[in-house]
């Protein structure tokens, strides 16, 4: 895994976030561990929290590096009581923590309800009551589109939510919006594509269908591509990491809605064989599953004109180097991600 | 308070609701009680779910003259045990309950969430289960659409809730579109603008602020009128009936979202005037409240193309005939409504 190795987001050597108290919620995921190390080598004092569900992203592993530098509490984030302990005193909040999975959305929807909408709810109104000045960065999702109307999508594109998850999403994203505007905490919603990179998860495809392909192309077990035409964008994790850390400190930033995205798109049939081709690894094209069509949106990529204009990010890891990067991360420790 | 006099949503004698089971949530308020009266003479049979919570809208007088001709179970729709018996072999399903007020939602947020989210997801879980094939009409509104970009107000316009309320009326509306698509619930949407008429909540403004209004003026006491150049489009209760019968029996409304609305609209100091008119009331004209601004919406009316082009609907009754009736109606019954 890489160590911090970019300038700090807000100006090289005098980063806004050092000294800096930061939470980061899901902060033992995918993403969300990627950014806890990225602040550590800023010199935050980084508090993670995370409840560890075992269906979703978090495991201690993904932070092994830095577990001495960061504080770690586990526990729900809409358990106010142990909440109001973290969120005090402290300046920026990333707010990653939420079941991405569509099936499993499905399956239990009052579930996904309980920790999509009700626990961000009594997050926000622990910040409403405890820390009303904190910084927060949401983290949402392109699945919110639903099938695009248009392309690129924008962030003016309207929402078509596909399963209760993207439902939940969409509410997710406008407390966050509302209570930057009704009681002035200072909030940001990144829009996230596809993200890839060490510590996905790969035991399934909860997060993304990536994480299960390369699991699988490293088992030396054929994965499936579902259809193959279709477009789509993906983003390394580090690229990832960038758009949170300068959305969190741009005063711009504030109450708007950031899409990510990376150009050019590709078609999962050339994903897959770029996998291939990188993993040595088998694929078989197949139909799109009944029981899973409604989430066949056919193509998708965003255009990400809105952040690049007012934060200047754009992605710089090309997709190549993050599939060989992800690949290389998990010949080496997959047997900690089964 | 009207009997029913209009022909019958889907032609006149032959009344797809003949004989029909019609279940109507939160059919003890305002506008459910008079589809429930409207069924009754038609000849359903109508089941009426109500929580009578106190700050909602629902009270036994509203359906006094035909509560011997419907079936009350109180409870919550979200109370699977007992709904699970009220659908069973039902027809359709006016999805009426829940929590209108701006004011209650944010004062708690997570009560707001279980009653106009969890509550109408675990409805619908439960009509998956034991009753797939009923017709859902669920009763969305007008405010999610927060400040209008441009007027009048399509379906297509983007949503900007101002509210938790409306944060979660949009979830409700995307779980009866979702099931639809996914599940084969057959469900429409009515966004619905202010409507008024007898039966509406006169307590205080949970409802609408022209229920506060027009109990003042009964009491001869100056109502307030927050800025009063705001246009508003108003549709008496009657029509608003007429539009969920048909939304209820049109193969073509399966899956769709329309508003109503009324034309012309008015301002909200034209509206005092003409109830001052019809009362004898006075009023004051007000800064709009601080605590209130985020609601300040400026204009708004709604564009009814859509329902009008496929269902034939349209407002047949005038501003002034639905204050007179209204009015005339808590000249009567005030009482009842404290």
């Amino acid at each position: 895994m890489r160590t911090p190795r970019r300038p700090a987001a807000g100006g090289a050597g005098g980063s806004p976030y050092r000294g800096a108290g930061v939470v980061i919620t899901g902060g033992l995921g995918f993403i969300g561990s990627h950014l806890a190390r990225r602040l550590v080598g800023f010199g935050a004092r980084v508090h993670i929290v995370d409840s560890l569900v075992p269906e979703h992203g978090g495991c201690r592993f993904n932070i092994r590096d830095v577990a001495d530098a960061v504080t770690v509490t586990r526990c729900d984030i809409g358990d106010r009581d142990r909440m109001r302990k973290v969120v005090r005193g402290q300046q920026y909040l990333f707010n990653l923590a939420g079941q991405s999975s569509h099936w499993d959305s499905m399956m239990n929807p009052c579930r996904d309800l309980d920790i999509n909408c009700g626990a961000h709810l009594r997050l926000l109104e622990c910040l409403r009551q405890h820390n009303p000045h904190i910084r927060v960065v949401y983290a949402s999702t392109r699945q919110i589109y639903g099938k695009p109307e248009h392309l690129p999508v924008d962030e003016t594109h309207p929402l078509h939510p596909v399963d209760v998850n993207g439902i939940h999403k969409i509410a997710g994203e406008s407390y966050h919006t509302l209570y930057d505007q009704v009681y002035g905490i200072p909030c940001v919603v990144l829009r996230l594509t596809n993200t890839i990179g060490p510590g996905m998860r790969i035991k399934d495809d909860r997060q993304t269908f990536f994480g299960l392909w390369l699991r699988l192309a490293l088992e030396g077990k054929p994965f499936e591509v579902w259809g193959g035409r279709q477009l789509r964008d993906f983003n390394y994790v580090d690229d990832v990491v960038d758009a949170f850390l300068l959305a969190g400190s741009s005063a711009k930033a504030r109450g708007r809605i950031y899409n990510l995205g990376a150009v050019p798109p590709v078609t999962l049939h050339q994903l897959a064989v770029l996998l291939a081709s990188v993993t040595g690894g088998r694929y078989a094209v197949t139909r799109f599953p009944d029981d899973r069509k409604t989430i066949d949106i056919g193509d998708y990529y965003a255009s990400y004109e809105r952040i690049q204009a007012d934060l200047g990010w754009q992605p710089r890891v090309s997709l190549r180097s993050a599939v060989e990067a992800t690949v290389a991360y998990y010949r080496q420790h997959r047997r900690q991600y089964r």
